[in-house]
């Protein structure tokens, strides 16, 4: 199957677009910009849903549900927020189709929606018209909610997980007494999306501050974590955001304070999405197909029987049963392939391709010597081992691989990350990829420059750098630290 | 708080609705029958979507997920498809907006699509259009896929959970080489259904068949599980559909078979709603509140501290330790709340009125004696327990609490469901609820001479009955079995 893949080296774009269809993840519909996300990707989206789900949890956060639709006016009312949306909405403007005898069927004239609805971009505008009837006081406060939703962003161009008009994500929304708290959440939260990046993901981030040019439209700070791909691009895979009180302004959710005020809600925002299929895809897989880290693994270890005959299918079964249900018992997912209609070779090269962790081989030979042959499909090494404490062995290497491929994918961004001084000097490394740490004046002109010029963008402020001035590599007035600017997905 | 809601005997649909409303389970949102679903609601809700995807997957079917729009022109090739979702279809028609001098944000004229997107009622055009590329050999069938999803159907009159213009459901859409393997799914997934019921919801239910004109638009044949609320009206609690070959007619989706044939895939689809947790309050809870079946329970054991100072919570705390971690190692949930701005009757009665499964109070008297209260909300009896494993007697009372309510809900059902003969006894015994057992001659005549004189509908041809002929109780022509009619939500 390998081999109907385009080469990384060779046009890397192309690379991924064959890998997410010949992997069976994803594909486009024919609903311009959608997607249709196969049960293979979808099951590797539903892996992440509960690790993040449960970290949710495990903070505090419970989930709820809001209405796919937005009456245009709510759109409306926060300034920034409707201009940063609206040029990409789905407007409903019609809620019955009729039957024409020339047409066929068509949009019934005399069914106009009075206002029209707008399929949710966001839900920041829905939420807190929401919450305007649930906060009343102090004690009402911090309401710490999430939402498992699909939304939908009208974009130009597309690509699978990584730019669709529809996707799903989920969107955290909070609500606070103070501000101290609120920022304290933001900043929590992007936590969470760094670990989840780092343990789950295999991926290392960047936590950082977003330029205002960058930030999302209706806050007053966005926090994010960046990951730097194996094409040198960078990809901005998850946001926090401080919302001050813009949303609470805009439809009035006032609490009355313990000092018996009333005042507006301080607000947060933060969301992950189908995206992170992207970010995980081109951070880890290779010419020969997918590379998953075993905890997002659909499949952890598939076993294929190298057998003869019914009889030998049916001694190898027995042989692996133990060592399997000591797998299982570990929490360790474990496919026994006895599918007779595919060549143990075929198997072989769609496990590879398909990205399971472990595959394990059992023939007749094996029986014999109490051993089977185990391949790890991050780096392709196979090895004979004894029978003995496989499921322990087993359950160490699928450790060691996830170890290994956040390893692995941090020694890439540390050799793509560099400092630069000058502007010449950026305009010739920027071509290389990577992660450039810059010093910038904090002016948009110099920015929009860089950007206009060079095609980086600033992908972030980092939170955790030594901070020391300098001077702007482009206008060479003071600079209070470098930031990083790289090309973006 | 029980004394906020109305009587279930003075008025049972607002009793419902202050139910649905005060227990913080749902809201009407602004948007024209759109629901928000509150945390309480949500996280019950998320316990049956674990629950039957645990099923599915079971039973071999994987998770998927498909656009949220459909081109017009899809959903209108099934020509009895498209005239069953006509009339209740939200449109895209536009996918931009735009600033306007004078009226503000406007929908950009500009911007308008050239053919309308519908917002899923369901997804089988969509689905079937994508299957074509799906599908060229038996090999590649069955194709066993579910999908979790929000859909949208205009809705006139709604009510929360019942009758919603967006709802949150599962559909399931599987493809077969032959009718008999798609005959048998959709009975299969009936029965997981109905298995659901009975064991997470407490519900029981029939299994039957729809009439010709309840039928699913586009399916052959529809299978349901019908139940019985407290006031005597019937709530289709589920459907499963056997296609034919309807949308693989429509869709042109052909495979080659064994016999080197080219043949059209068989179809089924099936689908629950959260119209189910209408269904769970509507047959379980009572005029003090919400009651859950234990397993469905967002939380299923609360400890009411009583205490006097912070010393003695915290030995509370220490006493009641033990017997928490004993409980969640057996997978039981259970909070203490130590929440000092709320007295225990105020908690007593928001358990209650929220229907937590069993309440354990514990005050300086129970350390003494070594003792715990304990109270079910089923029956709202209340009684001292010895602390000596008690993790295993509320293990076991949770058991017997979701027994009790399956009973309850059985014995209704048994005590409202009667055989009547003659047309003029249906007329009385309609009146009174229940499910009504009558022969029927078959005609779609009769069903809606039925319907229009009494608001009586078929509910089923039921599936496990003797089947003993008789005359139709309308017509009096011959009749094959008695059906169940009733009057529905």
């Amino acid at each position: 199957m390998a081999d109907l893949l385009t080469k990384r080296a060779d046009d890397y774009a192309q690379w991924y677009n064959d890998l997410v269809l010949k992997a069976d993840l994803a594909e486009h519909s024919d609903v311009r910009g959608c997607m249709v996300i196969k049960p293979h990707g979808y099951a590797i989206w539903e892996k992440m849903q509960r690790a993040l789900d449960d970290m949710f949890k495990a903070t505090g956060h419970v989930n709820a549900y809001f209405p796919l639709f937005i009456p245009k006016s709510y759109l409306a009312k926060e300034a920034s927020h409707v201009e940063g949306f609206a040029k990409e909405c789905a407007v409903v403007t019609h809620y019955r189709l009729k039957s024409d005898p020339v047409h066929g069927v068509i949009v019934d004239p005399d069914a106009k929606l009075e206002e029209e609805l707008i399929v949710r971009p966001t839900s920041e505008t829905i939420i807190w018209n929401t919450y305007r009837g649930w906060i009343k006081s102090y004690r009402d406060l911090p309401l710490l909610i999430n939402q498992w939703a699909n939304v939908v962003r009208w974009e130009m161009r597309t690509r699978l997980f990584l730019r669709t008009t529809e996707f799903l994500w989920q969107e955290g929304h909070t609500a606070h007494a103070t501000k101290e708290e609120a920022v304290a959440e933001t900043e929590r939260m992007l936590e969470v999306y760094a670990r989840f990046a780092e343990e789950w993901l295999a991926i290392p981030v960047i936590k950082g501050i977003k330029t205002a040019s960058e930030r999302f439209a209706g806050a007053e700070e966005t926090y994010c974590i960046e990951a730097l791909m194996q094409d040198g691009k960078a990809l901005q895979a998850g946001t926090s955001h401080f919302l001050g009180q813009n949303f609470a302004k805009a439809f009035d959710v006032l609490f009355t304070s313990k000092e018996n005020k009333q005042e507006h809600v301080w607000a947060t925002s933060w969301g992950v999405s189908t995206r992170l299929m992207g970010a995980l895809i081109l951070t880890h897989s290779d010419d020969n197909g997918l590379v998953l880290p075993p905890k997002l693994a659909p499949v952890q270890v598939a076993i294929v029987p190298i057998s003869r005959n019914p009889e030998q299918l049916e001694a190898i079964r027995a042989y692996a049963a133990p060592m399997m249900e000591s797998l299982r018992a570990k929490g360790i997912t474990v496919k026994f392939d006895d599918d007779d209609t595919k060549k143990p070779g075929w198997k072989f090269a769609e496990y590879e391709f398909k990205g399971y962790p472990v595959r394990i081989a059992i023939g007749p030979r094996d029986m014999e010597n109490g051993t089977v042959e185990v391949a790890r499909r991050d780096t392709q090494e196979k090895q004979v081992m004894q029978m003995t404490d496989l499921a322990d062995k087993v359950e160490h290497l699928l450790g060691h691989i996830q170890d290994n491929l956040y390893q692995k994918a941090l020694a890439m961004r540390e050799a793509g990350t560099r400092a630069v001084d000058t502007y010449d000097e950026f305009k010739v490394e920027i071509e290389k990829g990577g992660f450039l740490l810059a010093h910038w004046d904090g002016t948009p002109e110099t920015e929009a420059r860089v950007k206009e010029e060079t095609k980086a963008t600033i992908r972030c402020i980092p939170l955790d750098s030594d901070g020391a001035p300098g001077t702007c590599m482009v206008s060479g007035k003071a600079s209070a630290r470098r930031v990083i600017f790289a090309r973006a997905y």
